[in-house]
């Protein structure tokens, strides 16, 4: 006997998380499609050079890779960004320009597995390469929005900043060069809070007075509507007229859609990779802000540069599935708590009706009523548990004649003496 | 530069591809959930002596595995059915009994690619475990029937047999010891023919009168119905009567359900593998038989025996998604053929104008309408150009005043002076 067991970091998803899964997965994909974006996939596994490029480094551990049986080193994908880059540069004379896709797909990482983190999970990326226009920032953000509204997610609030601006105020203090270091520190401040972002600024800079000046603009939004912190940042960084007034058009389109209640500044965001070059966004959940942002992203300068010449400018977010689905759990989403796999359990009460049970089933499903038929002839106690573990609201009895009694299982309460067409009518309406 | 290539056997799914894979998927699964079906997931890495047993052997060869970073002998899951017996081991006490799941999900194996095969593909499982009834298989058989129904495939022919009907005629010539390679023989009689399964048989057993009758068997449906093939084995194997019953009663019950005409009986269908122990079926499309069954499956005696000592018999099915939807591609499916992944593209001819055309795509997709937003403002060429290879039907101008112009693109026909109202009407209506 072989014992069952699961890898560490890996887990079974049981009925319930799929459905819910499948569910949000479904929504988001649907809001994606009226958005006029269209789904990819790529290969589970590709080629470990084309994954980490020729150097490999930190994320190198990470990854599951290994020698195929042709000898070739490949490894599972660890994101969607650089698959997605692949993508882009093999069938970039297929695709008309701008092309805007999701994706939603397991990736591997081979990371300690920690609460809430595994070594197999979901991310979902949308994207609009090919294009460097403020409209594509708009459709992006605005998808979003759209996508938790489609999700009945409603307290939640999206962070903007732009990267430029910071950069410009480096430049202007005279620190570039610790730029990616500085970035880094202040995406943390969510996470290990303002007095020890200041503290490691201090560390790293040796000078108090830069230091105040960079926690004066990472918290000029604080006590200030959007349009006010813009107003900050122009007297704060005179250079960085270009990207404040591109964060402002932003606002104004969120504002001309009526959704702009949804919408703040907060300078702190910077996003740590590398790989962002604009306007950057993530997004809290009100009631759980503490969980971090569940669809982060951003505007970046080209996708594609380590496998094609072709410049490929962008704008994309991804959203953390598994983090949002946590929320959804913690919060008692009605998507989480209303959930019922089938719509009604037929009893199966006498062999000699088993016919009778299928042609009741068969038309109940060909009306779309999502039907447990039990297979076997049982008492009524069993039957009557397997309903409640499968949190099926209605049961349904033939009776004589052909005639139906259904029941709300919950309150016990029966609709006797139905034909066919009262039961469907009856669910349907429910 | 690293070249963006993919691996051997590997492929990406294109928007369109990926679109027409998904609705398909979908339609599926809703089939399966209005059964009372629910869906599962398992890791995609597995330990590889859960996956492979003991032995290993044969399949070895075709599976991707490999030693992770800590040290463990870890595997890609080549099929779905294994992972789903470890997960009924594992959850067995969490779940109750009869278990109907179904599972969509790419499986990997390194087998040599040719044409229609690939190193990475989808499986589409479904099965009741738990229960050892033939209402089970009638369910079984059934969903097969409604989900092609809902994929609008019209013509197919769901074959079954029965496994203990030609156990019962082997035995009953004195070689049931050449069982399984009578079975494997026979198996492959719609890809060498009759002559060859007859030539192979002499070959195995040195007898021509144990192969003729063998072959008798086989082709007992010829010229038959149904139940004039099932008197026809009564006759010839009065040992099988039970089996033989069961097929019968089988019959009844698509009969009552008024889905016969789509059902027959093929005594040659054996599904090579030693695992199915009763009624067993393959389905072949009308129009493309040489493709192969689309969707096979049966009924078998002990689903996780390698992993726990519960007993688990069950019955279930298997579709093969990718011949499907080759089959789908080369019928010219409405599926395929009618794709388009908007509604509606918005032109974007004025600048000026662009927050109206962010205003009029945020109502048309509160309103599911599924529209495409141009981002910049180019020349009517590229525009057309653009929604031509997006197949879109319809395109949108602004015009003065508020107002709007609808064009059907193929046909050219403009609809003048809209509200927006009228250009909601108008595209739900299509």
């Amino acid at each position: 006997m072989i014992q069952p067991k699961v890898l560490k970091g890996f887990r079974d998803s049981l009925p319930r998380q799929e459905i819910i899964k499948k569910e949000v997965i479904a929504t988001l994909e649907k809001t994606f499609s009226t958005y006029g974006f269209v789904p990819i996939d790529t290969p589970a596994l590709e080629y470990t050079e084309v994954l980490l490029g020729k150097g490999g480094g930190e994320t190198d551990k990470q990854i599951f890779h290994f020698l195929d049986n042709g000898g070739r080193d490949v490894a599972l994908r660890f994101d969607l960004t650089v698959p997605f880059a692949r993508f882009m540069a093999t069938h970039t004379h297929h695709l008309q320009l701008p092309f805007k896709r999701f994706h939603v797909a397991k990736v591997w990482r081979g990371e300690n597995p920690q609460k809430g983190r595994y070594r197999e999970f979901f991310q979902c990326d949308f994207d609009i390469v090919g294009i460097d226009s403020l409209q594509a920032d708009v459709e992006i953000v605005t998808m979003i929005h759209s996508a938790l509204v489609a999700l009945d997610v409603e307290k939640f609030t999206i962070l903007l900043s732009h990267r430029g601006i910071l950069n410009e105020l480096l430049a202007s203090l005279g620190v570039e060069n610790h730029s990616t270091e500085i970035l880094r520190i202040i995406d943390k401040i969510s996470k290990i809070g303002a007095d020890a972002v200041q503290e490691q600024l201090i560390t790293l800079l040796q000078d108090q007075k830069t230091t105040d000046t960079i926690l004066k603009y990472i918290h000029s939004h604080k006590d200030n509507t959007p349009f006010e912190t813009l107003e900050e940042m122009r007297v704060l960084i005179p250079s960085a007229e270009t990207h404040i007034n591109h964060l402002q058009q932003l606002l104004t389109y969120v504002e001309h859609l009526g959704i702009e209640d949804r919408f703040t500044i907060d300078p702190s965001i910077t996003r740590g990779l590398d790989y962002y070059t604009g306007i950057v966004y993530e997004t809290l959940l009100d009631d759980l802000p503490d969980i971090g942002s569940i669809c982060s992203g951003g505007r970046y300068n080209d996708l594609a540069s380590l496998y094609t010449k072709q410049h490929l400018p962008g704008v994309g977010a991804s959203i953390g599935l598994d983090r949002l689905l946590t929320a959804l759990e913690e919060l008692d989403h009605p998507l989480v708590s209303e959930l019922s796999a089938s719509d009604v359990i037929i009893f199966n009460q006498d062999e000699e009706l088993s016919i009778h049970y299928h042609k009741t089933a068969h038309l109940l499903r060909k009306e779309g009523i999502s039907t447990l038929l039990l297979l076997e002839t049982k008492k009524m106690g069993p039957q009557f548990k397997y309903a409640q573990a499968h949190h099926i609201p209605y049961g349904l009895y033939h009776t004589e004649q052909g005639q139906f009694t259904l029941r709300h299982l919950e309150s016990r309460t029966d609709y006797p003496h139905l034909k066919l067409e009262d039961v469907v009518e009856h669910l349907k309406r429910m």
